[in-house]
């Protein structure tokens, strides 16, 4: 399961940052899924190995112009990148009515199956791999956070069960491991019964704006990866007075030491801070744990050890 | 009057290509006028000397999404930066509706007057320095041209006209000459009355995606700059039948040789080129004059002379 930033700043781009967009990538490397998309979004995948006929889902934190404005850009893309698969779209009931205007008054044609899903409400999403669930955040508007577990990752046979209904060793097997369901003596197997995870399935969530992790309190205990933000540090929140609904460094940092959370991203930093080494120190003072500060475009990748690392670009 | 060019692709982004936008910068060198906004546009700006806040006006071609998907980030953007000046913007009614919409879902908030002018019934614009007005093209969806005329420009004092009414020479021709009104022996002299433009307005046309280039014959003769789009080239639309409402070079360059335009901008080009060598051999196939073939970020100066050349970056 790996990471990749598409941008890493809060509210307006900068030259080295583009606005929120996180792609969330399934442990085979080529299936992913966006969470938020900021405008320019589309343009950051060009620098990037994912492709748009790949994406499986979009998931949108909060209603805010920062996270949704590249939608209707990426996906009058995908449309031209030929896509004909069925699109999963979470976003705030707020913002369809939006999103169809974009394209219709826009004249946009889309060659797939946009299947727009509302935040509120929302009872989770799955696939055969992995599932996604939200968590409530705190914001200056309804804002979540979206947990991706993996489902039943890498099964093997479970072959005392095999042997205790008499399935004996053979080509059935390798047709069971490969996930597909068999006849054996007149009786159809279910291969989902005869596979088992190999290890535990690894999680990762990744916030919206929020100005309380402690509302992440119950999840983080999960996760083997926190994605937050820490738009500000807080000597500026002292000085201002004002938080704007975001975390500081600090306050993101003391959860994550206390909730003892393995791996923690900071992202969403305000375009205040053309160095993120104040951000850094901040957040270093007061969380032990593995610190990442996400940079645009890289790569990080969740190992087989619960351990996140920069991955080679 | 400066041109530069914020993204030259047409209908995605490439990595070197963003999609349409062009600034129109007056001779101060300050404020300037934005034709299309693409998205991604107000990423671009990051990367010239351009202010959102002298943006003194934005005029949308056409209702496709490569064209005005940046609006409400940029709109967005100008607030974050102070903006407090009214902004008129003209764009097709159709877009009218989505562009408040894209403001109201995302709960964004403008700090300056946002004054939306609707491009079906459009009269022109003008402003102290320039006026603006529009050419019908021909594409899938209705489609203009933007011409920006210099009005008086470098005005000078007119000294027969002075002396004619009685008028000596004193501290009231240097009020006359910063446009100011004044008054004389009793009565209000109006600064316009007695300044004179000292050379010839310059005029600049600015088009939308146009599969006739013919339609520009009658402006063609009064620009001093005719910038159009050059999607295709022709063994390209021979092949493929289709031309989806656009131009190929060589029309542009047979239209701009027979109505004698003198600087000829080709941009919009398909992604499909990643090098432009065969549009530009296409074009000077076919037309003598001046050609430029837009590059993104790239500023180009039109001199007194009246001749288009690139400025040093």
């Amino acid at each position: 399961m790996d990471l990749q930033f598409l941008g890493t700043s809060a509210g307006v781009p900068t030259k080295a940052r583009n606005v929120s967009a996180t792609a969330v990538i399934e442990a085979s490397g080529r299936r992913w899924y966006l969470v938020d998309c900021g405008e320019g979004t589309q343009h950051r995948l060009l620098h990037s190995p994912l492709s748009l006929r790949d994406l499986s889902g979009i998931f949108i934190t909060h209603v805010h112009g920062d996270h949704c404005f590249g939608l209707p850009g990426l996906l009058a893309s995908a449309g031209v990148s030929g896509r004909s698969e069925p699109l999963d779209l979470v976003l705030p009931a707020a913002l369809h009515e939006w999103l169809r205007l974009s394209l219709t008054a826009s004249d946009s044609y889309l060659p797939f199956e946009l299947r727009l899903h509302a935040l509120e409400g929302f009872c989770g999403w799955r696939n055969a791999v992995l599932q996604v669930e939200t968590v409530q955040l705190s914001h200056r508007v309804p804002s979540v956070g979206y947990m991706f577990s993996e489902l039943n990752p890498e099964p093997r046979l479970d072959i005392p069960r095999l042997e205790a209904d008499g399935v004996a060793r053979g080509p059935l097997w390798g047709e069971l491991a490969r996930g597909q369901n068999v006849v054996h003596e007149g009786r159809t197997l279910q291969a989902a019964d005869y596979l088992r995870a190999s290890r535990p399935p690894r999680r990762v969530i990744v916030c919206g704006d929020n100005d309380r992790p402690e509302l992440l309190a119950e999840v983080a205990r999960d996760v083997d990866v926190l994605v937050h933000e820490a738009t500000f540090t807080e000597p500026v929140v002292a000085r201002s007075g004002l938080t704007w609904g975001h975390s500081t460094a600090a306050q993101v940092a003391r959860f994550a030491e206390m909730a003892g959370v393995r791996n923690l991203v900071l992202t969403h930093f305000s375009a205040r801070y053309p160095s993120l080494e104040s951000i850094a120190q901040e957040a270093r003072a007061h969380y032990r744990g593995n610190l990442t500060l996400a940079r645009d475009l890289q790569r990080y990748h969740l190992d087989r050890d619960g351990c996140l690392v920069a991955a080679q670009t």
